[in-house]
């Protein structure tokens, strides 16, 4: 199941964070199991991911660390240090000290984030690569969640105005019977549900965040909302069909591990740094031959001269 | 403009309309302009869409009806009166007798509607190809919208508990001032917020409708603040740039007429119907020369024997 990435219902009752990548205001949700991740994105204009699992972890690792020998156990958990700080908004340092971070927006509609940090004493890359997400991932993860919210916040709306009328039956039965306030300033207007929401509209609606030019926003009360609205359809689903797999249910999608395929690997590996060919070569041998620390296989002779191993690097 | 598909801001400004295509519980958004439209359906599961202009109409149109001879601008108003009453939920009797609808959701993840109506005396076919939406325009139309409409009602949530406090504040003076209620029944309970919450949500969150199991529901009071919030995103929008086309802002996709790939015209096309391979050849033929009500052109002889034009057909 990790190999896929999260199990579908731990992404989707985590919370849309509020972070900054790259000077970016986005919202995130990011999992990281031993050695898979799954991400979320959204500026609430697109919605990107990316799904990794071991084995593409390690071949985009090879690529962009080419003196990397190490075995995807072992740099994993400094990967999830670095990035997570930055995934969650939490801004905490990393093990390695700071990471650098940038993120791209490309021209075919992906974004691409460059982390470099170091690990023991060497630069360590990484990049993420996300592509805009499945639409049914987009509907279970917001969509529905939302339109859920939106559903019970009007219900609210209504149930609250229904005891502002109670309350303003209550206030007129003392006034008709002859009560006066003690204090002027407490006198309430009698709430009039149209007059009131026309002019509640007419201030709001200008100060609410459109998202194409501010920060998308998913306040504290919003969070909770979404958190209560997630578990419930859970509970709900597990309760409906108790025979099926979480993984299966959630976000209609097929079984296919999207990570496995070339062209995660492949876009964009190494650009900017100077590493050769050789390095990209690398990250085609099988990861049973690549191990931590045991020195390089004796069947791979490299034409370059040998350099000092440190740590997780040859 | 209107061979891409409706101008953008038209459709953002219609309302989500639950619909029943097919025995299918959908929400729909449709635009029909002279010799083109735009569709978008959610199951709130998945959102999909179809953009046909003037000349995808045309060549599907000869495919679907291989008798018919009518320039676009001849059937599309027949085809218009026919869908709109499925697409609109008012269920409507179309001009030509009420049409027969199947929708079919197919393994690819797409849906196609088939239509069935009668035009001037013969059978007139149509098919909707849907396909899922870009994660663009599921945002705009859907993910912004709501995650705007969330944070109205939160507020507004927000203010009436304020205004309840306010309220009891009033109550509990005039109480202690020694005002009794001449009707016991008009007392209400102090509005605690938290209180009131946990118990709100409690025994509303077992009843919203989930959108899995569930028609998707957009109601009356959601639909207007919907309404509200994508009217007040584009008049901000076209304060902020002026200079910019209304379309090319919307959406953020890419100037490209989605209906014009062969695609679009060939899948499935005639499916399920007694039309042979001549019927399909006859979409290739310029648009020019078809014409309403013109005799068959004399360069393309037919091995069939001649039938009797009646109107739109041959």
């Amino acid at each position: 199941m990790e190999a896929r990435g999260a199990p579908a219902d731990v992404l989707l009752q985590l919370p849309w964070l509020p972070v900054s990548i790259g000077g970016c205001q986005l919202l995130a949700k990011s999992w990281f199991g031993e050695t898979a991740y799954h991400l979320l994105l959204t500026d609430v204009n697109c919605v990107w991911e990316e799904r990794m699992d071991s084995v593409a972890i390690q071949r985009r690792a090879q690529e962009l660390n080419r003196r990397l020998r190490a075995k995807v156990e072992a740099f994993f958990s400094h990967l999830r240090e670095v990035a997570q700080p930055c995934l969650t908004g939490s801004g905490g340092q990393a093990d390695g000290g700071e990471a650098q971070v940038s993120l791209t927006r490309q021209e075919d509609g992906n974004i691409g984030i460059k982390l470099k940090s170091e690990l023991v004493g060497l630069p360590f890359y990484w990049e993420f690569h996300c592509t805009p997400a499945p639409v049914t991932v987009v509907c279970a993860q917001l969509v529905r969640p939302l339109l859920a919210m939106s559903h019970l916040l009007q219900q609210q709306v209504e149930q609250q105005g229904g005891l502002l009328g109670r309350k303003d039956a209550e206030i007129q039965d003392y006034r008709e019977n002859g009560a006066v306030l003690s204090r002027e300033r407490l006198q309430t207007d009698v709430f009039e549900e149209k007059t009131y929401r026309e002019d509640f509209m007419s201030k709001a609606l200008p100060l609410i965040p459109s998202g194409r030019t501010d920060a998308p926003a998913f306040d504290a009360d919003l969070q909770r909302l979404y958190a209560a609205i997630v578990a419930h359809g859970n509970a709900r689903k597990r309760k409906l069909s108790p025979g099926r797999r979480a993984a299966e249910e959630e976000e209609g999608e097929p079984d296919v591990p999207s990570s496995l395929g070339g062209s995660d690997i492949d876009t964009g590996a190494g650009e900017g740094r100077p590493e050769d060919a050789a390095g990209a070569k690398m990250a085609d041998r099988p990861a049973e031959q690549q191990s931590l620390p045991a020195p390089r296989p004796a069947e791979r002779p490299s034409s370059k001269p040998k350099k000092k191993k440190v740590g997780l690097f040859r």
